[in-house]
């Protein structure tokens, strides 16, 4: 950052401007207003800084954790240096899971009597094992074909294997993990069906590497909870071979989580007050709870900050919103979405008209776009809106097209909110995603950055159409 | 890589087929076509352990070093596996700079007598100091007209430290390496005029860091040649700082570089000969050389991978291509372009027709397109022909524009070549460019992969328009 020799110095003299719905063309006062953030954000952001704060001095911050305590009061008294008009906590019940000890993994014979120690990481939400050692065979499933067909008389007793990949040749990664992270949520339920006394499932990412990624699992109501934990892609073609070589092979681990009771913790809140509609809301948000390992650099360190440093630019450049513009880090996106539900409720309760919701969730590297959402029939006459703000962010090579919200902005979705997910390049996302690897060194200051003026460009220009 | 489970299994039975120049519609059979040969480079990609090869067996490789004439023998190796119609080298005589010794910069006294040691590269073609220390006093220019300011007066004995940074305001980084590398490239010689010992330059990058970056420096053959040497930019913030509080401030340095008898090198060149056209040429090609720090991982391992692996998806892919397909690993494009020029000549003693030159020069992150140039009036009719291509290539968020081809391929221009450059993402290429930072560590394979894929499936499309 070259503070000493860049000045941003544009100050918004047109605070309320309409859009035509129909021209592609650009206002030259918009457009010079929207470099203006960008240039903010640029040459003075905060969101660097702040994510190595959030990632070196809070660390991971797993939902009804010490470090999601501290995280809790790291934002808040964050946004309180910005003179909002508003900061404030939000009341969530949040669960409380806890990994506990190290987890203990090994493969052990069959034929093969050398046993081999293996990094794991149990998954979120998943059972324990009483501080013992359970250890079955292993049988391997990369579908849920595969599930069936071993049935029974063989999964009964023995230790399912997840190994289907996230495919590769997907251009968009998360499309990859579309296509196999069913097996982390349902592989467990779905292998305690036949008799499965744990799972062991293939990491998600579209690498071959050596990180172990955690993740949540959901348990049906109907079958037994068995544990479940992963091991690194690496690990898992190893595991794959070993067993076409030995079907005998075995895994044996112990597992120290357990589900505790809810704990009480906080959504944060900061705000520009409107000053011609303040009842109506524009919010960009990113969720502030983590994994519990790394330091939740990219997921989602990086969207809370960007959110944060969004309303820092607005007010930096003097821009005075007619509607109330929020940053919402919500809590508990990674395990029960507490936080996104309750924020939801209580805009409800309150009568909080929320005119857009924009989530940023995917990593902090370079943008690439926005995608809009909304509700049914709603959603076309709303996006009819967005389409004019397209010549703005060519300039900055992104797009704005129908597509995925966010999880944490999906319970407002049946007020009638324009949902809103950012959409940065995702090649190197599931490089960290739920890994040790996710830490703040992964992540490039400009690409962050540009994220930043690419959320406050946004909403300057929501706040003119709206 | 996930070997074991994706098979890439197309085979092209379309081998000569034609566009219409203005359906802005994809052809089934040639959308599939490009599908395959993505999912080849991200399947089957080899540029990744080539690249790992040819950082870490062969590493820098400056024109005329040893590692040089190492790096042609790996590329001529590798492309020998290849099974392709003939590879061969091309030879060119290459400039032979040495580094030597390690630099000594020290910035001293003025008033404050406390000297500091700061780590610094001697620009790529500077003259050295015979092994004795010079040392004078510093005078900071921001811009050519703060060099006019001070003139003979302010200059004369004097060593001139140019102190403009990189904008990072600019959102295409590599503009604002346009907007600064002037001072790299013709500071000493404009410094020299007004009777300056030699020059201190800030790195070319937009971040404040703490990488000392090289490249080349261009003499005027009517001024004294002066040393040249870059701080890293934290350097220059702190160097500026303390001449505010002591424009006394003074710096020392030694440097041991020189320039030695031009020695014979090479281009490496492979090809799939065309079946209906042999001899009329499209080609993508990278520089083999890099500066003599780090690996020169993006600069430019990664283009000469990735055409390397153009040719291996091609012919993996069982395509069968009309015209001859090339891959040119151009040596010397650092500091002289003699490889540029060199096959320039050729391709006209010959007779080669050349009708598509494409250049990967920018790093191998994440494709945002490719871009077109030609010579005058042909430009406009060539280019004509590829904006039919334009839809085959938005599933992978990819544009076709006018805009610059590359250093390399630019001599091929008056034979009315189209030009093309590979555009990636350039966010993070200034965090790495000249530096002992460019590394293989530094390359994300996915990235790399999908700008092989990038280049043959253009490759592939342009072999069906011309």
């Amino acid at each position: 950052m070259v503070k000493s020799t860049i000045f941003v110095s544009v100050v918004f003299t047109l605070t309320f401007f309409s859009f035509s719905a129909s021209a592609q063309q650009k206002d030259k006062q918009h457009e010079d207003a929207v470099r203006a953030i960008y240039s903010q954000a640029l040459s003075d952001g905060q969101c660097y800084p702040w994510l190595e704060s959030l990632c070196k001095q809070v660390g991971h911050r797993l939902s009804g954790s010490a470090g999601a305590a501290k995280a809790v009061q790291w934002a808040k008294n964050t946004l309180d240096t910005l003179g909002l008009d508003s900061v404030w906590l939000q009341p969530v019940m949040v669960p409380h899971w806890e990994r506990g000890a190290a987890e203990h993994v090994e493969i052990v014979g069959g034929n093969d009597k050398k046993r081999l120690k293996i990094p794991a990481l149990a998954l979120g939400g998943s059972v324990g094992t009483d501080g013992k050692k359970i250890q079955a065979q292993v049988v391997e499933a990369k579908s849920w074909s595969d599930l069936e067909k071993l049935g029974e008389a063989g999964i009964k007793g023995k230790i399912v294997f997840f190994n289907r990949p996230m495919d590769p040749t997907r251009i968009r990664s998360f499309e990859a993990y579309g296509g196999a992270v069913d097996q982390r949520v349902s592989g467990a339920s779905r292998a305690a069906k036949y008799g499965a006394i744990a799972v062991v499932v293939r990491s998600m990412t579209q690498n071959v590497d050596q990180w172990p990624h955690t993740g949540s699992l959901r348990y049906d109501t109907l079958v037994p909870r068995i544990p479940a934990i992963a091991i690194s892609t690496r690990d898992a073609e190893d595991l794959a071979k070993r067993l076409k070589k030995d079907p005998a092979t075995a895994v044996s681990m112990i597992l120290h989580c357990r589900s505790l009771p809810d704990v009480l913790s906080y959504n944060v809140i900061g705000e520009i007050r409107g000053s011609e509609n303040p009842n109506e809301y524009i919010l960009a948000g990113g969720h502030l709870d983590s994994w519990d390992v790394g330091e939740g650099a990219h997921d989602d360190g990086t969207g809370c900050v960007q959110s944060m440093d969004m309303l820092r630019i607005l007010k930096k450049t003097g821009y005075k919103p007619k509607n109330t513009i929020r940053c919402v880090l919500f809590m508990n996106e990674e395990n029960g979405l507490r936080g996104g539900t309750v924020y939801a409720a209580e805009a409800q309760r309150k009568g909080e008209k929320h005119l857009c919701a924009i989530e940023t969730d995917a990593g902090g590297f370079t943008p690439r776009g926005f995608t809009f959402d909304g509700h049914g029939d709603v959603f076309e006459t709303l996006f009819e809106r967005i389409k004019p703000l397209r010549p703005y962010f060519e300039p900055y090579n992104m797009t704005l097209n129908p597509g995925g919200g966010g999880a944490d902005i999906g319970p407002l979705k049946p007020q009638n909110v324009l949902l809103c997910g950012y959409y940065p390049d995702s090649q190197r996302y599931f490089d960290f995603h739920h890994t040790a690897a996710d830490v703040f060194e992964v992540v490039n200051k400009r690409e962050l950055e540009l994220g930043a003026g690419s959320l406050a460009a946004l909403i300057y220009l929501l706040d003119g159409i709206f």
